[in-house]
């Protein structure tokens, strides 16, 4: 291997110092195996039986041993420097180092005070281990210090620099397997330090581990030359300094040499950023070489395993049955020593003295377990940002312009603070929330030109083109207890699908552990959305990001849906105050009607689902059909209808329906937000044929409702898949979901009309004629469409019941 | 701006081949603007009125000019050297710049007749773009010569690289925008160079357009120094060329300089490879760096608009109102002079000499509609691997395994066609596909050492962990008349979840494209499932991608869940041999009980969905209860809950159904595979209760069969969303799923057994808190169920009806 010029002199530590660190790292690896294999005989006392064995073997030992290393090593430092060190480890497979780590400091007796440092605490340790009912084989929200499950990869190193941002005295240090280092959004999540502020931010410390293999292939970066490697960081913006080998002395040795200059690096980094934060600075970064299954067996059944992908799981696995496999086992064990480790089954006070004390162990900084240091966000009246809407559909707003408004003073509100951070992938303005740079900027630690508009190293909003990592910032940002909000297309959320998964089943699992403190919730807010993506097309358009939410434990997510302006700051406004969800908010951006004042907003959005009186013909007589609605779209489209229908059927009894809060559709069983049985069929009726105009994929509402009384009266629109570029009333009409359509359903679907049916389709099926061969004369809406607005005054006294 | 070693000089063409260029360019440019701009007056033979104007201006400027430049010197090189290239267009907003090109060279006329090349083909041409009944704003299927939709970004690389793959003669030029730089697929598919053979594959030449801005903001490749980019490109394995500038003249001189000198390399390349493939070559890349909207207008309203982001859609946006933006967009345009390149609405000859003929025209390579290309997979005979079932339950062993078998032979049969890939997150041998390895090897271009197994620069098995990569290169595979397959965790499959959205959009159009010929259909085979994921726990649990998967248009979406290997060998081979569709097989990997013999199992699978006569005990008569399953597990515990059953309850009727094919349940209007509503009543009776144990999330069945007579008597059990690290058994009692939990629904759904419930249901309680005990102290299930098998013989004669 070359060595390139950023490898540095090993001398650091003494004999001694390499002594103790060395028995550290053993203590730490010996409790990471016997969490992998043993039931019985913690210290091995005795030879090992084949019932001291698991039946059933879970783990991963070969990346283990790595950051069993780095651990010891960021001890050292913590200590040497009283530094403030969290630590992400990305490899997550990874789960008994970090357990066995953080029993070590005595971090995790304090959480889980059943597992005790002594021989029957040990003995607990392993055998909870994978084990049903106790802990997971990965590191997760169960184990101390983390706040990064690692069980998908890819975004270690995002959470890092979510961690950091606004905590400038804090190090996130990341270790990076080189597994996950394949992945997209690690890939790119290294030009995340052209966003950090390297005077008000923490810092990131990325340690890319290079242990070689994958469950069953080498890797591309370990299979890269030092140079190439070299070439790649220092292209990303780091100054990488290698420590390579495989001999414990040496290592040690080289290591801590590293570690001392890179916090010099790092404190030459603050101490200039005091003086001048403008310039992005070259971050320091280490690339460890070292074998995959380090110090475990050489060589088992004839195979190579140290230094091999048969490393990566369990690396000998018969150990009940097979008596050589049983020796290895033994062999491997105790080749740590461990009489020279543990005393009555307590580390040595010698060793145990390497170990921060208090807050500055890893397990038990409080950035980890950010909901410790959560403080209430700050926020204004939403009310004085609500529109006058003296009379509903009688004005037009962008509904999303004014929740800018609303943020802009959140972030004013809390400015000291700095815990409050907007997300977005570049959308900020163009979702037409740009009254928040009338407060802040974008925070741009790369090179900038003299046109350049609201980018500075300090603020608010952070802006860049890939939704994993601003869903990754973010995610980091909560977890160590701040707030934030991400706006996004709607389309393109579902790149973050995956990520929206792993991030709701932390939450499920945190939100039961008493020693997790509650975290913000997550927050969406979905607009440019699929009817208003007439202009980008077909790829721009989907709305199902709903659905997979709704999958999700019923306690995690909530799906909003607010038909306009003033509906959006009274959910917007909540969204933010509430701890451990995922809420989302789909809200156009576009000028559209005005229903509700904010006195009604705040009715209906508390209720989650309300008739609309003012707009139904129902005089407090039973209603003969119900057209309900979900989204900004579709209410407008259903209104219009309710227009037309009223227009050509004085007579007919419409009641209105407005859902906002999606999940009060549910069952109360299935969801806490679902209405009353009895609620429901008041509101939706017993047996009157319902025409539902939904935002999304019409199923899910045949899904959220097929327990109701009279679901099988439901006829749902909404988006069916049919798109393009075009205009957007026509996206309406491609996928009937618009105010014709609708007309056209409720007529079909009341008998008492049959002999006018056919009379009546056909004069809003020349309607849609008509909308056909003007869009393909001008390409634009009639103005008929355009400037439709609710004719009707509003009653002066509500309807009666 | 800094000259790095790789700045190469600029002398290449001399002034007329210059002159020419630039008309060319200019004449694509001219084209695109009126695209974005005109309804009338297209050669601008009068002077500009409000009413030759667009109502609605929608398309995307800023690029444009860039791609049209790289456009018109690919045409240059194709004609120097004969060379056959397709050009990928990353920033998809170029959609007028694609489509200007293919008219100029001919190609478009010749798919679209209607659009001809004259004045009036010319203004249809223009007319058409972002027009309702038009095109879309995007390069999208409907544009020829692409494969790639460029709406959500990250894929154009990827794409690229599918391409290149078996294609040896092929240059996929890629033009990644510095938008869709900053994203995750974006900045790991650079390592696609890892895994393309300098022999036996293609070339992939990357052109990295730094435009410098996004929607409204700078990107961050463009704010690197070429230091720094150089670094960046070095370290991923290129060897970058830079090409930076705003004046055209020098622009083309330098642009053809450094293509001859690209082209060249690649010769170079080309030539060793055919000696000696085994090292990786440094292949060339090209780094652009020239001004947004390029010779759009300077300045609008007093803010500078080229070189800037408010170049990006439409410049100047008033120009039916407004005299002023009117004047600037017709000073635009005519700044290209259309006198000097159009005659009679028809490119000059001379100019028209530039492109280059027939297939050579990137409009009309036949590798950009892969269809025509593609030849029909050779396939073994599936019957020759099936595992012999004397009788159902009698043996056990894991599905994939024997297809994996079959999938080996696919390989060899397509030996020399090479046109059959699989492809992988390191995961083959794990989903225990490794008899593919008796075969053939797994694609490395990086260093290799002694111990390495099964890695070549030559081979049909793709494995990085990036699913992006994987899907991606499958993708650019299958487009250009490819087969592949992709296996993949269940759980992670949702990471391109967003890819498969966009894949499945592209489909659904290119199908209703007559000159686009049928594609492979992109298979995947989600193993190591939600119900076999207990040793990883909750982030390796989950089974949603179905619902997803579920929201697109039927005709082109399948899925399928086979209960063992017989019917997975029915279905895999069914699935190859399929075209313009997406598959997804959920099957298990693990030794699980075999039911059906080959020849069952193609009847089964013909169905989609049948009675298990076998298994029930309904002798002729009306069956009482309904117990049906879809998917592996849910089979065999239901299976043992049928078991359990018959021994507690011996004369209750019970039927056994089995769903392989899940859109079977879907209303045949739904789907095309659904099932009459006849067939479904007489399988699932009018009004018996079901008891349906599923795969995945419990409400996709109700949603499935929300219009079926006998829905409201079905009662799902699925994946909850409760998982960790335990053992199989308990993951399937967690989410209720389990033997135990489908037999009390039975019982409690079932009024005649009032009397008997009670306690029959306490028995069946204590065996689940036997199991929980039991599990708790072994951390393993119980050998009671470890050991069940189906204990009854099959009947000689089958049922009567």
């Amino acid at each position: 291997m070359n060595v390139a010029p950023t490898h540095i002199s090993a001398a650091s530590l003494d004999d001694r110092e390499i002594s103790l660190i060395d028995r550290y790292w053993r203590a730490a690896n010996y409790l990471s195996v016997g969490q992998i294999y043993l039931l019985a005989n913690a210290l091995l006392k005795e030879p090992l039986k084949p019932e001291d064995v698991k039946p059933r073997l879970l783990g991963h030992w070969g990346t283990t041993p790595g950051l069993n290393f780095i651990y010891a090593h960021l001890n050292r430092i913590i200590k040497a420097r009283d530094a403030n060190i969290i630590y992400i480890c990305g490899p997550g497979h990874g789960g008994p180092g970090m357990v066995a780590n953080t029993y070590l400091e005595g971090s995790y007796s304090e959480i889980y005070p059943e597992i005790g440092e002594d021989e029957t605490g040990m003995l607990k340790l392993f055998r909870q281990f994978s084990f049903p009912g106790g802990v997971p084989s990965h590191v997760a929200p169960e184990t101390p210090g983390s706040i990064h499950e690692g069980g998908e990869l890819g975004y270690a190193l995002v959470h890092a620099f979510g961690a950091a941002f606004d905590n400038p005295d804090l190090v996130v240090a990341c270790v990076v397997g080189d597994g996950e280092a394949e992945t997209g959004p690690l890939a790119t999540a290294w030009h995340s330090n052209k966003f950090l502020n390297p005077h008000t931010d923490g810092v990131v410390l990325p340690i890319l581990h290079l242990n070689g293999y994958k469950i069953a292939n080498p890797t591309v970066l370990a299979r890269l030359s030092d140079e190439e490697l070299e070439n790649l960081f220092k292209g990303y913006g780091y100054e990488p300094f290698f420590v390579e080998g495989s001999d414990p002395q040496l290592m040690h040795a080289l290591m801590a040499s590293v570690l001392n200059t890179v916090f010099d690096r790092i404190a030459a980094i603050k101490e200039h950023a005091r003086v001048d934060a403008s310039q992005r600075p070259r971050w320091p970064m280490i690339i460890l070489r070292s074998p995959k299954g380090w110090t475990g067996p050489k060589v088992v059944d004839g195979k190579v395993v140290e230094g091999h992908w048969r490393a990566h799981q369990v690396p000998v696995a018969a150990c009940r049955e097979d008596g050589e496999h049983r020796r290895i086992l033994e062999d491997w064990m105790r080749s740590y020593d461990p009489e020279d480790l543990f005393e009555d089954g307590k580390l040595k006070a010698e060793l145990k003295a390497l170990a921060p004390r208090g807050e500055r162990r890893m397990g038990a900084n409080p950035h980890a377990n950010g909901g410790l240091l959560r403080r209430e966000l700050k926020t204004p009246d939403f009310r004085d940002y609500a529109v006058a809407v003296p009379s509903p559909g009688s004005v037009e707003t962008g509904s999303t312009k004014i929740l800018g408004d609303y943020l802009r003073d959140v972030i004013r509100y809390n400015a000291e603070e700095r815990n409050f951070r907007i997300f977005g992938p570049d959308e900020t303005a163009s979702n037409r929330l740009g009254s928040v740079f009338e407060a802040t900027d974008k925070v741009w630690m790369a090179d900038t030109v003299e046109t350049d508009d609201h980018l500075a190293p300090e603020g608010r909003v952070m802006e860049v083109l890939s939704e994993h990592m601003c869903q990754g910032w973010l995610e980091g940002y909560l977890l160590t207890g701040r707030h934030g909000f991400f706006s996004c297309y709607e389309a393109f959320i579902h790149i973050i699908d995956s990520m929206f998964n792993q991030h709701a089943k932390w939450i499920k699992v945190s939100s039961h552990l008493p020693w997790r403190k509650p975290i913000s919730s997550l927050n969406y807010l979905l607009t440019s959305h699929v009817w208003r993506q007439d202009h980008n097309g077909f790829s721009h358009q989907d709305p199902g990001f709903i659905d997979l939410v709704a999958n999700k434990s019923s306690d995690i997510v909530r799906v909003y849906l607010p038909p306009d302006a003033n509906t959006l700051l009274v959910i917007g406004d909540h969204c933010l105050k509430t701890w451990d969800r995922v809420n989302v908010i789909v809200a156009g951006k576009q000028p559209e009607p005005q229903w509700l004042t904010i006195e009604e907003a705040e009715v209906h959005c508390k209720a989650g689902i309300g008739i609309w009186e003012w707009a139904g013909t129902e005089e407090g007589l039973d209603p003969d059909i119900v057209l309900a609605c979900a989204g900004d779209v579709p209410t407008m489209e259903t209104l219009a209808a309710v227009d037309y229908l009223r227009q050509i059927l004085p007579h007919l009894r419409i009641r209105v329906v407005n859902v906002v809060n999606l999940m009060a559709l549910q069952s109360p069983q299935h969801h806490p937000h679902g209405i009353s049985d009895e609620m429901f069929d008041d509101i939706f009726t017993r047996d009157r044929p319902v025409v539902f105009a939904y935002h999304g994929y019409p199923y899910l509402i045949h899904r959220l409702v097929y327990k109701r009384t009279n679901h099988r009266n439901f006829h749902v629109r909404g988006f069916v898949e049919e798109g393009t570029t075009t205009t957007p009333f026509d996206m309406a009409v491609m996928n009937e979901l618009d105010r014709f359509h609708l007309a056209i359903e409720a007529i079909e679907r009341l008998p008492a009309l049959k002999d006018k049916a056919a009379g009546l389709i056909a004069t809003l099926r020349q309607k849609l004629a008509a909308h056909k061969a003007y869009v393909h004369e001008y390409g634009d809406d009639m103005p008929e469409i355009r400037d439709w607005k609710w004719p009707y005054a509003k009653p002066e006294v509500p309807a009666a019941e």
